[in-house]
C-alpha cells in the first residue's frame, strides 16, 4: 500500500480544493456557427410544454469571470437534456477540461440540475491529471439567461477528495 | 484534515444505508401526456429487432411500495436507451431526488441494465445533501411489465460510503 | 465497521488492478446488421463538420488482443457522441460488463475522449461483483481507424480502490 499523499475532509464547509467558474452555452440558433459552442441533437417530444427530451451536446468555454469574452479558464464539454413537462429542469453529464499552465487534467459531473431551485448541487464523480481521482460536488447557480440563445450557469467546484 | 462524521463498510452484506425502492415509468404513447411520465427522444435504428438506440427520457416517480398511486419517496430524473440487437437490454443514467421531511439531497446513479437477468447491479457514483458523497451499489429487478406502455424496477440502493 | 478487504493506492503508477483491453466498434451503415455492433441514434446537427452531435449506441465486443476475432473478454455497453466542431472529439459514458471464468462483475466509466490527444484519461467511477466499489483510471489510445466503418481502442483500466 503506497499513499502518495491524500488529502480528504468530509466537512462540507472545508473542500480540500475549490473554484467558482462561469459556464456559457449559447445555442446553435440554425444559422449561427460561428458563435455557437452547442447544439439540439435531438427535438422536443410532445410531453408538456417544456421541450422534454431536447438533448443538446455542448463544448462550451468556461471562465472565471463573468465576462463570455474573458480567456477560458477550461472547456466543458458533454451534454444536458431537459425533462420535466410542468417546467424547465435538466440533466447534465460532463467533462470540464483544464488545459492550462495553472491546471491540466479533467473533472466529471454529472446530475440533476433542477433550474427553479436557487442553487442545486451535482456530483463530481471523478478526475484525471492535476484531480487524480477527485471526487466532490459541484453546485450550480443560474447567472442569465437570454432564452434559448445564451444562459449563464456560476459552478461551485468543490472537491473532498484530492490526491 | 477535519473528518465529521465517517461510515464506511466494505462488507456487500452490511451497507452504511439502504432504501427499498419501486420506480414506474409510464412512456408516452404519442398522446396520453397526463399520464405519461417519459417520452422517446430518439427513434430505434435499424440494427436488430429489440429498439437498439430508443433514448427515453424520465421524470419519474419512484414509491415504497409497489402501487404507483402511492405517495413518492423520490423523483427519478434521467434516461435510458436499448442497446442490444438480440434481446431487450438498456442503459442508464438518472438522479434520485428526494423532498421529503425524511430526506433532502439526491443519488447519481449509472450503469447497464442486463433486463434479461434476475437481478443487475449499478453504480451509485454520488450523493448531495442528506446524501452528501454517498457511494454504492443499486440493485434492479423488473417487478412489472405492460409491453412499452409501463414497467416497475424493484432498486435496491445500497450504501457503502456514508458521511 | 467492518471491512472485508481493502486495497488503496493513491500512486498513479501502482493501481491495485490493471489490465489493457481492445475496443472494438463496428458502426452501422444502414445495411450490415449482421456485423455492426453500434448504431447512430442521432443525425449530425449543422454545428462545424465533424458530426458534431452525432450520438451513437454501442454494444461492442473487448478482446485482450487486438484481433476483433479474437474471443471476447467483456462487452461494453453505452454511448459515445462527437462534441467538437473543429475536429473530431467525442464524450462516453459506458459499462464493461465481465462475465467469464475469470471475471463477472461491471466497471462504469465516463468522461472525456479527445481524439485528437495520443492517450487522455477517463474516470472509472464504480464497480459491481468482481469489480465492487471499485474507482480509478480508463486511459484510452486509438488503435486503428477506418472511417466511420470501423475504429479500435485500446482501453488500459487502472483501479485504485480495489475491494
Amino acid at each position: 500500500q503506497s499513499v502518495l499523499s491524500v488529502q480528504k475532509t468530509m466537512n462540507p464547509k472545508r473542500p480540500c480544493k475549490r473554484f467558482i467558474l462561469y459556464y456559457h452555452d449559447i445555442l446553435l440558433n440554425g444559422t449561427d456557427t460561428s458563435n455557437a459552442t452547442s447544439a439540439a441533437a435531438t427535438t422536443p417530444t410532445k410531453l408538456g410544454d417544456f421541450v422534454f427530451g431536447l438533448l443538446v451536446v455542448f463544448d462550451d468555454p468556461v471562465t472565471k469571470n463573468q465576462n463570455p469574452q474573458s480567456p477560458p479558464a477550461a472547456q466543458a464539454q458533454g451534454f444536458y437534456f431537459y425533462d420535466m413537462k410542468t417546467t424547465y429542469n435538466a440533466w447534465f453529464a460532463y467533462t470540464l477540461i483544464f488545459n492550462s499552465t495553472e491546471h491540466k487534467g479533467t473533472i466529471n459531473i454529472m446530475g440533476a440540475d433542477m433550474m427553479m431551485e436557487k442553487t442545486r448541487d451535482l456530483s463530481v464523480v471523478g478526475g484525471t491529471g492535476d484531480f487524480f481521482m477527485a471526487r466532490g460536488i459541484a453546485t450550480f447557480e443560474t447567472d442569465a439567461v437570454e432564452g434559448f440563445k445564451y444562459f449563464r450557469l456560476k459552478m461551485d467546484i468543490k472537491l473532498y477528495e484530492c490526491y
